[in-house]
């Protein structure tokens, strides 16, 4: 009988699947469902005439360092250049607060991964991030969450959370938020919600993990200062930010960078280097070359009224396939990717999830995005993807699902 | 008083340096010091004329693909690449026993990641690649070291290594080693004990890991099969192998691969996935032209022709420098870019290191090689990336500076 080496595996992997959800969706390759799915930036805003020319002139001038190993903590010129684009978001920071990662994923893997010993607590939101579950899940920590509402998680049941803790001289190891149209449910924190979260980092000394994929890409409403730009103004140091190219950029080249407190980005610094050694350098200069010769301002604009008006027909399509007796209800970003949809209690959006899927509309059951105890009637509705005249029609779709289990 | 989020850190990550020698290295820009220390293939074996064509076809091709995240697992054109550069090397693996990596820092990482709890054993040869050690220090292992002799690895070692923990009950991880021109050694591993360690790999029922980066750069010598090869003879399932392009191609793409039974590669796919999520295309796909259009064969042929002009160049030096009256001797690698040097034993080499940056040669002092109770009067001498016509000069600096310390 051929050895059995999984019951080799360490007690942190026993179990472990990865982003278990994203399973379902690896052979749906069936053209005609449309997909509200993936949370993947569309083609369409990519600058791809500047990535050939940028291209090509990379490879003419430097190939060699591009075949070449170069520096953990990142190049200088994509370091300089991020540390330029900080300053118009009001945060200063200096070369020992930043480390360049191989994407974000890395960069929320390297923070639980310094931090959390098996069993320790992170505090994080109701739904949350379904990649930062899959990166915190491999270090088996205990999970305790604070639901959000509409103008962000619910700080006060942070508070008690963190009071229950102290009483029991547990310290959680951080609070980890996506206060800027969060995937999954497109909810913005609000300006006092950030002061209150704050407050919290400096009455119970929790650091604040603030990760901000879709910071750029507001299409409306205000703009509302990064926590960590917040944390400045007290003296900072509370906050590690973690950024990435995927969104505002592209997914392909996998660059991002983690900002924080000197000692921490050091740590950070030592994991990245044994786990995956340096970030590509042709990865590094295309994002340098986004931030500095690729227009990254009109660009932007640009990527917002394409998303803006996703959302505004996704947000009337709704509208249309939703009446309100079917009791269905959903968030309205102001930028970012997705929406939030709450059926009724008795629907479970798994099982929505194949009778859509048969229909030709795809979305991600809610399920995906709890640390622990889902709300099952929940599904995470992307707009960024599909074709504009596609969007009524998927919609349409999966309204028809949902009326048909809910007669 | 600032916070100290130090206080915070994991267990396992107290006191993680990465790897705290490379840091010896960063400031070392003086141009004048001719390096002996970095594992750089040089920049001459590049086939930099194809990146350039490739890449621009690859850009007008498939610019939108290039730019959106792909697969976990690894591009499909790679993979299947892959399979068949493998075939060549008599393994015969299916799209169950892949994982593509970005990197073999990666592949090292999934391994001791998916395998080690704090205070397991892990056998290795002494001394041993220090990058691996630097993967595996994140899990705080127990080491148990086998000394390397002028064939590999002491197997004998290790079989007494294996029985005495059987005796109190304790199941080491895997047995890691790095067959073919080790870094640092240079020291290949001989068929016979390849098959004694797969000897023991089944009396013990323990894993072995197999790192091959520098497998297709023989210079000299007879090919010996791979030890993954030489087990599937056995009916397979008893090895993992990891290997990368960073060696036999370039290193900048920062891809690689591991092979092995299919319910490891799937847990190692998860952690990818929560650690890094996709290698980014465009490297896979230069690592694909490389293998299926860049004529790789021609490619390797004349790398080995130019790492073999060097290592002679080098041996030469080191006779010529190094007489017997100085009790210093060295390997003689038949591949790969190192030899390994043992001065007398009052010989300190971090001590010499310092005095031989002043003379403006480096080399890395070979305690770095060791995961425990290092042996200071060695050190690992790369022949790879100096120019030829400077290899002299360096070794006879390097020697000068030891007959000071000997004097």
């Amino acid at each position: 009988m051929p050895q059995d080496w999984t019951s080799l595996f360490a007690q942190n992997m026993v179990g472990y699947e990865g982003y278990n959800i994203g399973k379902l969706f690896k052979h749906l390759s069936n053209p005609d469902i449309i997909s509200l799915a993936a949370g993947l930036p569309s083609p369409d805003t990519f600058p791809t005439g500047q990535m050939q020319s940028v291209t090509n002139r990379l490879l003419q001038e430097d190939v060699d360092s591009i075949m070449q190993y170069v520096l953990i903590g990142g190049e200088p010129g994509l370091r300089q250049a991020v540390i330029e684009l900080l300053r118009t978001e009001d945060i200063d920071i200096g070369e020992e607060n930043l480390l360049i990662t191989t994407s974000a994923q890395q960069g929320l893997d390297v923070v639980s991964r310094m931090l959390c010993n098996s069993g320790e607590v992170i505090i994080l939101e109701r739904p949350t991030f379904a990649g930062a579950i899959c990166a915190f899940e491999m270090q088996k920590p205990i999970y305790a969450g604070a639901p959000m509402q509409e103008d962000g998680a619910d700080i006060g049941r942070m508070r008690d959370i963190l009071e229950s803790y102290a009483k029991i001289n547990v310290k959680p190891k951080f609070i980890y938020v996506v206060p800027d149209f969060q995937n999954p449910s497109g909810i913005t924190m609000s300006l006092e919600k950030r002061q209150a979260l704050l407050d919290l980092s400096y009455e119970y000394g929790v650091l604040i993990v603030e990760d901000s994929p879709y910071r750029w890409l507001r299409f409306s409403g205000q703009n509302i200062p990064s926590i960590y730009s917040l944390d400045q103004e007290r003296g900072g140091n509370h906050v590690v930010g973690i950024y990435t190219f995927s969104k505002f950029f592209c997914p392909g080249m996998r660059v991002g960078f983690n900002i924080g407190p000197a000692p921490l980005i050091e740590m950070m610094t030592n994991i990245k280097e044994g786990s995956t050694l340096c970030t590509p350098k042709y990865n590094q200069d295309m994002c340098t070359a986004f931030l500095t010769e690729m227009g990254w301002q009109e660009h932007l604009d640009r990527a917002r009224v394409y998303y803006r008006e996703k959302a505004d027909i996704f947000l009337k399509a709704m509208e249309r396939h939703f009446p309100p007796q079917t009791g269905v209800s959903w968030t309205k970003p102001e930028g970012g990717m997705f929406a939030w949809a709450m059926a009724p209690k008795e629907i479970d959006t798994m099982e929505l999830f194949h009778k859509a899927i048969e229909r030709g509309v795809a979305f991600v059951p809610g399920e995906a995005f709890y640390a622990e105890n889902p709300e099952r009637n929940t599904m995470r509705i992307s707009f960024s993807f599909p074709p504009k005249n596609q969007l009524d029609e998927a919609v349409g779709r999966l309204a028809d699902c949902l009326k048909e289990m809910l007669d």
